[in-house]
């Protein structure tokens, strides 16, 4: 296979794993890199010197290249950008804010460089800033998400269309057959988060991962969308923030609603009430919290499959 | 091609053109079926005695298969199913209502009932009922919608894995790739509105029509929540319902905003700032009105190729 993202970030498959809060730590990152695809650390929920820590550790568990995902709104921003060029990471995947800001200084440095857009047009701006590859995340994703609610069916050739960037597609992809389908439509690789979450090797507490294994279609919602819209488990807190949005409450009411510390909350802590509880919409196909070796290998082993059944789908 | 829904519907093509209100006359619904695929005609929009105009006129225009879709729900639910079975129609889906409550009576008659759904758990229902297909539509679709939000590309592998009846994709599907996408997905079929909406013998006014061509992603926006789910273009009709929720306004109070006739003036009277404007995210995609039997061509031979490009997506 002749793959721009394989060859960009020098993977075996063509699949990264989101940089989710609370879940991307040492031990995620470097079982995905070791099962060939990219592993990413999350850094949008970790202090500086913990990101440290977990560059470190993810480095002598793995001999394979893994990225690192920062949230370029993040308060020490040039913090964390020193410590991954000092550590000499080779992959980095900005979201959630300008990629012009970073992107020139990181690639001079020999960096790859992804960006994570939720619409064709921020997927312009990638590449007037320079960058090596787009994520085109779609409404199905968890946490964080675009404003436009484009799903990733819609998304992905919008995006295709308008660049001729490496694209890799995000949201709503747990299976081989999401990967294919998601391929079919123009992508050149998967960025996959809930399926990665819910194995052995996150770090999201135990009480999240089994909430997520039960969870419905519908289950979950795109929420906060006066603040910063982001899908959420439908628990105590979720329903706080819609009880308010219901009753016309602003953007400052709803910011004071969810305080500090709502992520680490719910996900790390396992406060499943209380908690701000991050989860795409693809969990309710999720049963099993297992191994990243074993996913990775169904994903794959599916998506083989697919392949080679499709001359079943062929129209005479 | 041994395909269920080709069979089950006695088609070449496993396309059905979504029955759209004020969209899907007999102009259209005939000419999708001499395409090749199964024409609609869209009852929700029509009077009883204008329902039977258009099957006469439906079944001169084509001697192939075509159907009508109703939602359950219509006031004269009754008098419309006595026309369809006097007038020999030979296919109905049915939308917005309980599965079980004609689903007998019609096959009785010899008529193939297709079932529209949002959820996996309406999609049991279905089976239960005794449809012959269930058509799975996602969130990104125009028009009325699941409370669910679940997006097409999570909604298919979902119903797929709940049910073994024929299944149908629906929602965000315009182009023979996405059409391809979703039959990886698990789907032997798709049913498509807006591409079929924007076409020459689409019924809709040409007001509409064109601004349809020029909307971009997040152009269109799931609106009418506490009412019914509707995915309509952000006008000023739009933006004067959200004003109001935003506001905390009771289901109650944006039923009177929204009156009467609201989506026949923007759609069929082509009113762009007051009516109610009813189209699927996948518009932005679309940049030519045409006639049908070159969409239909375009799709299809789009997915010929994409089936034929597929070994080039074989993982090593």
């Amino acid at each position: 296979m002749n793959n721009r993202i394989c060859s960009l970030l020098n993977i075996k498959y063509p699949v990264i794993a989101g940089g989710m809060v609370w879940c991307s730590g040492w031990k995620l990152a470097s079982a995905v890199s070791n099962a060939g695809g990219l592993g990413l650390l999350g850094a949008g929920s970790m202090y500086p010197d913990v990101l440290r820590e977990h560059i470190q550790k993810t480095k002598k568990a793995t001999d394979k290249p893994f990225g690192v995902n920062v949230p370029l709104l993040y308060p020490d921003i040039e913090t964390i950008m020193n410590i991954i060029m000092e550590e000499d990471v080779k992959v980095v995947f900005t979201s959630a804010g300008n990629p012009k800001t970073w992107t020139k200084l990181l690639k001079a440095e020999g960096i790859r460089v992804v960006h994570v857009v939720s619409s064709s047009k921020f997927a312009l701006k990638c590449e007037e800033a320079g960058v090596d590859a787009v994520v085109a995340e779609g409404f199905e994703a968890g946490g964080h998400n675009g404003r436009e609610e484009t799903t990733t069916l819609t998304l992905v050739p919008q995006v295709r269309k308008a660049i001729t960037l490496p694209l890799i597609a995000a949201g709503g992809i747990a299976t081989g057959r999401g990967m294919l389908a998601t391929m079919v439509l123009g992508a050149e690789g998967v960025q996959i988060g809930t399926r990665f979450a819910l194995s052995i090797e996150s770090s999201a507490h135990n009480f999240f991962k089994q909430k997520c294994l039960e969870l419905n279609e519908g289950d979950t919602m795109l929420s906060l969308k006066k603040v910063s819209p982001t899908r959420l488990i439908k628990n105590d807190f979720f329903r706080q923030v819609e009880e308010a949005e219901n009753a016309g409450a602003s953007a400052e009411e709803i910011l004071a609603i969810i305080g500090r510390g709502r992520s680490k909350l719910g996900i790390f802590e396992g406060d499943l009430k209380d908690g701000e509880l991050e989860i795409g919409q693809v969990a309710s196909l999720i049963k099993d919290i297992s191994p990243i070796k074993a996913i990775m290998e169904e994903i794959i082993t599916e998506y083989k499959q697919a392949v080679k059944d499709l001359p079943i789908l062929a129209l005479g």
